[in-house]
């Protein structure tokens, strides 16, 4: 085994926390671009299930294109109903036909997966009733389909992340989760959740759009009633999470005491005017943040054997913990990972981690311990694998 | 009117030029992410022109989402068919009756201005031969109908851009556009051109994917030969534009010799096997660059009157152009600019400039200058728009 | 009221017993054909309601255009999955505003209605797990909207139909709904029955198909089996129908022992290769009977106001039924009916009925009873639509 | 070869032109539901000339089901615009891979097709500027691709003509195809016309349907002066067609005066509101005529080879005509064929004539002479195909 390339520097950048401006963007997991990246990862891994079960054997697959087209609802206080149905176009390339000559499901898959990703995430919309999922996927170049089968790079890219999160993204992306998963079950509010950061002069606003559910609220009063409580909630709970102040704004865009407030019958505004696709949400780190170096690929719905757009940008994150987790000195790790196209995956052309230590000083032991860290990930391409097969990694 | 909040820093980060690693990608004008880039903006600017000339005003609308889905072909040496065309799904917000009942022809003009767009696109694509062309855009939220007329911030959004290119940035950018420019008229290519490059130990490494037409090469012989008068023409051409050594590399995952080669009957990979998406592609800057502030918002498609998710990207790109060109102490500018929904659009929350100096020392007089030119972009929303309108502005 | 221009003559054709050769056919329930009936009529049948129950009126529609693309399965002895879905494309005309701007839930209507046909004819096809339905559906010209609150003809265009069944018809269309509602409920078969009926010679052979349902079924052996209690099933029921010799024949195309039998999933072979489309199937006498006289207008799917090609189909059909019935000189009726387009429904240009008597002598008493008895069902177009609204008719 | 069972009789029916009443319609060529059977042809037909050229046979499919979902268009005096395009969904199945492995273009070639037919067909309808044409076409299910290769039938099902047409028959027929072939050259028309006859107290009545072109008509006067003339070129046409008094009218529902008359862009009603559907339209006959026997199985697209839905209705025709025009005492001929599923095409299981003889006298010697006209027919089934191939009959 070739030594891998792997380079370890101090950061050549200003700590985030220094810097004096501050951005962070977090889309919940009912926002249509979210859905359409939990649909596309899903699909992957029903279908390398799939495959595993009955083949025995991955096949090459690469679902990461999902369109959501918004439906249209009529929605006011106390009353909702679904006029035209969202549609979800799954597209991307798949395998139909096992080498064995036997018969994949892929359309079939597909279309469960979709469904399964939306009952599990989502409490108010029916994949059902409220949606019209098809499946258009093709099947993938014959030069394409030979590739799975080796260890090598699909193509030539990079995966780019970084840990621990700045206290702006812990403050955007822990207050996103607090509401999608905790006020959900308090509130009459919906999953389709966006939170704005903004660190400026010492204090953070976070700016929250979150989706009421019309059927659920009576009137504007009752609507101000409990926007009044959930900012409340959202406040207190922001408050902890950060030493500097914290200022929450809830649906900044109502003009409440009329029907132009956030209200929606299925809790995301999939359902009446939002489109979705994949790629265009959150990174693999759980946060859109335009001051870091992050990668355009979408991760979610890529194939988990071999493309490098999906697994060096997970392996990147899952690095960037390792290090700063294992290694003391160490308060914040970037790691950029180049692949070579046709070249196995675990000898990247190279692999860099950008250090920042706690005292400004990089020494060779501390080099040495990122450099083993690394190694150790990039070595270990089979279990990354296995846990993006087993969801056990979040994507967005 | 209110003064602007305007800050101007000296950069917080190391010179692009001065890091050891940097990684680059350019996708062409034919890749199937560029193509639905390029299409969504088309269908926005011609909506508008429509609206602009019917009704005298621009309406509401948001395009910036379509898919395409890859089609099928069966190509080889001396051969190339159809098999399933590509299919261009349109998607996105618009408006279908203007407020004096006129109608709109919103689903008319977005496969129109599809087609124009392939057409001045692509030489080997033809819409209408090659692919299967359907709007499933839907009416925007009465809500969002409104925001237009006002001159406001659609969201709590923000823009990123920088200028000038990195050397690398330059090289990849300036490699592409002259394969997808001036080689296609020289040699049997398609406009699918990949750019990838990266920059260490004072190299530049340059990995180029570019199509050849299966129908105008005979065999395996000839396309060797092609591909090699190919490599050089852009190994001349890149040689030429940094003084650091440079290192082309043509089609590596091509089986020379065998059908296993970059052929295509049209172009463009989009005809089998690729799929594409808005927004997944180059950035405002023409390129994608992992080690640089960037923004996710697509800024293609959406409309030019409020959408800061467009306007912003693009302003800070005009801005940080004119700051490098009119301010001679200054060698580089990144401008970031963030939104508060509802306000005027030319009252941003912030707007921020971080500067690279030649000498690393930032005076008053440089504040003030780079101050002086952004305001005076920020205060031009209206110029702005009509180069949008215009197409005299590249967002990909 | 002017008096209605009703014609009753003697027939002038030979007695359908009478003749030498007769055929008949009938597509059960389950039929990929009467699937798009039913879908069409059911669609139009909700849409009625929901309009009676929110506007307090109907509006104009027409949802007789309805294609389902057959899906793709994987079936062998004991085994069954879905490859891809069935894929159902609802079309036709509605109105989705109401006159005074409510919104009409039109594409929602359409599909739940799709789904609840589904799920009310067939045992094992699941219109969630199995199909993918969606509406493309648009709106009605504004001239033909008018119409419905008149009523008045929608067009020039005829009904015919004639009672009662004869007995080969009798035997076809009983052995048929035999099937459908009493075998299905003792055997492993499914509801796409096809039973093709021939009279010769003094004899009726019933050709039948009859899909059995693959998971039910372990090996050839049993299928076989099987298959021969059901034909043994099917003759002992078919042959008290008739007092001619009935032959009964199930699954003639069968390679008996191999896979090459009538194996599906789902019960109807619009899983896999049948597509289906409204009006193709039976007419309202429940029997497709090439030697009758019969419209081709699909009555299915058609707004049960103003159109004709729906009404004078069914009145035709219920106003034979009733001569014959209450005239007991009478063995057999047929009636035709002509509209003119813009004038009231209940003044037809002429409607005639043809009779046979049992004693081949029509008298002046006969003549003006069975006038009688199509002026009072021309009388009642009310009475009609409500029937129609109620499904109480059979319309296939 | 065995001898075909083949009966010939006298005709038990009043002759048609003795029965009191008679209705006929006719779909002029640019009716929704005559295109979906044009396009439906046109596919099968130009499949199977692919099959020829490239596999040297044909292959197995079945294109009969093509649904025309309308558009909407804008139109006035002088003015028309398209808003939004007809959408044309093929269905059907077909064998998309060759025996030996080989692509057969099956998408590309149905897409083709459909333009093909519509730019033959319309003159101003175009489809790549008012159609978006998709192929949702399957695969067949194994059993029935074998079916091809044999010339055995595929189904248990029949054909069913008579010829000549009666005088009515005769009238509509003509009328509509002068309107369409001759009239489109001398006045602003298009190919959408409907012509129902009826035929009443020995009069005829014609009453036509015929769209006109909205751009070329600049006012409402100017409407009423060229519908008044083609009215009159119609009634002049029509009157040299028949002995009997003829009555045309056109255009009955027009508000002449208003915008509410037959306007279109495109000369189809395709463009709004009306969709089509394949098999809803003429039988091969040319007419709708309910009071004569008649298939419902639409010839149009289905395989040419094992397909009795047309083969049978199409000989059947084609015997008929033989039969009237050799046999001189012959005045009518209805010819019925059944087939046996799996048995040669040209061993049917019964092929019946029905004769209308001058004299009312069928001797031994006109039974054996049409009995050997029709054995004539069917033993010529590959000439039968021969002509299907090369368009030489029309379905519709």
């Amino acid at each position: 085994m070739a030594k891998r390339n792997i380079v370890v520097t101090e950061s050549e950048e200003t700590w985030i926390e220094d810097r004096r401006v501050e951005i962070v963007e977090r889309k919940g997991i009912g926002h249509p671009d979210s859905l359409c990246d939990g649909i596309a990862e899903r699909i992957s891994v029903e279908y390398t299930r799939w495959c595993m079960e009955n083949l025995g054997a991955p096949l090459h697959h690469n679902f990461d294109k999902v369109q959501l087209v918004a439906g249209d609802t009529d929605v006011d206080y106390g009353f909702g109903q679904l006029l035209s149905p969202i549609r979800i176009q799954i597209a991307g390339r798949g395998t139909s036909t096992a080498p064995d000559g036997r018969k994949v499901p892929m359309d079939a898959i597909a279309i469960d997966a979709t469904k399964a990703h939306i009952r599990e995430t989502m409490k108010y919309l029916d994949p059902d009733k409220h949606c019209v999922i098809d499946c258009y996927a093709g099947h993938g170049s014959s030069e394409l389909m030979h590739a799975v089968h080796e260890i090598t790079a699909n193509d030539t890219s990079f995966g780019v992340a970084h840990w621990p999160h700045s206290g702006l993204e812990h403050a955007v992306y822990e207050t996103c989760q607090y509401i999608n998963y905790d006020l959900l079950n308090q509130f009459p509010i919906g999953e389709d959740v966006k939170v704005m950061g903004a660190r400026m002069n010492g204090e953070i606003i976070l700016t929250c759009a979150i989706p009421f559910i019309s059927t659920q609220i009576k009137d504007a009063k009752e609507y101000i009633e409990i926007k009044g409580a959930v900012s409340q909630a959202v406040q207190t709970y922001a408050d902890k999470l950060d030493k500097r102040p914290v200022a929450v704004h809830v649906n900044t865009a109502d003009a409440d005491g009329t029907r132009n407030v956030f209200l929606t019958l299925t809790g995301t505004s999939a359902e009446c005017g939002d489109d979705g696709s994949v790629g265009r949400g959150n990174r693999v780190t759980g946060v859109i943040a335009p001051f870091r170096s992050a990668s355009l690929e979408a991760a979610a719905g890529k194939n988990p054997i071999s493309h490098v757009g999906k697994l060096y940008n997970v392996l990147g994150l899952l690095a960037a913990k390792d290090i700063v987790e294992s290694i003391p000195t160490v308060r914040e790790a970037q790691v950029y990972i180049l692949s070579q196209i046709g070249h196995p995956l675990d000898q990247p052309l190279v692999a860099t981690a950008s250090i920042q230590t706690r005292n400004g000083k990089m020494t060779e032991q501390v080099k040495s311990d990122v450099e083993a860290v690394l190694d150790r990930h990039l070595s270990d391409m089979i279990g990354l694998r296995d846990k993006l097969k087993k969801m056990e990694v979040t994507l967005y």
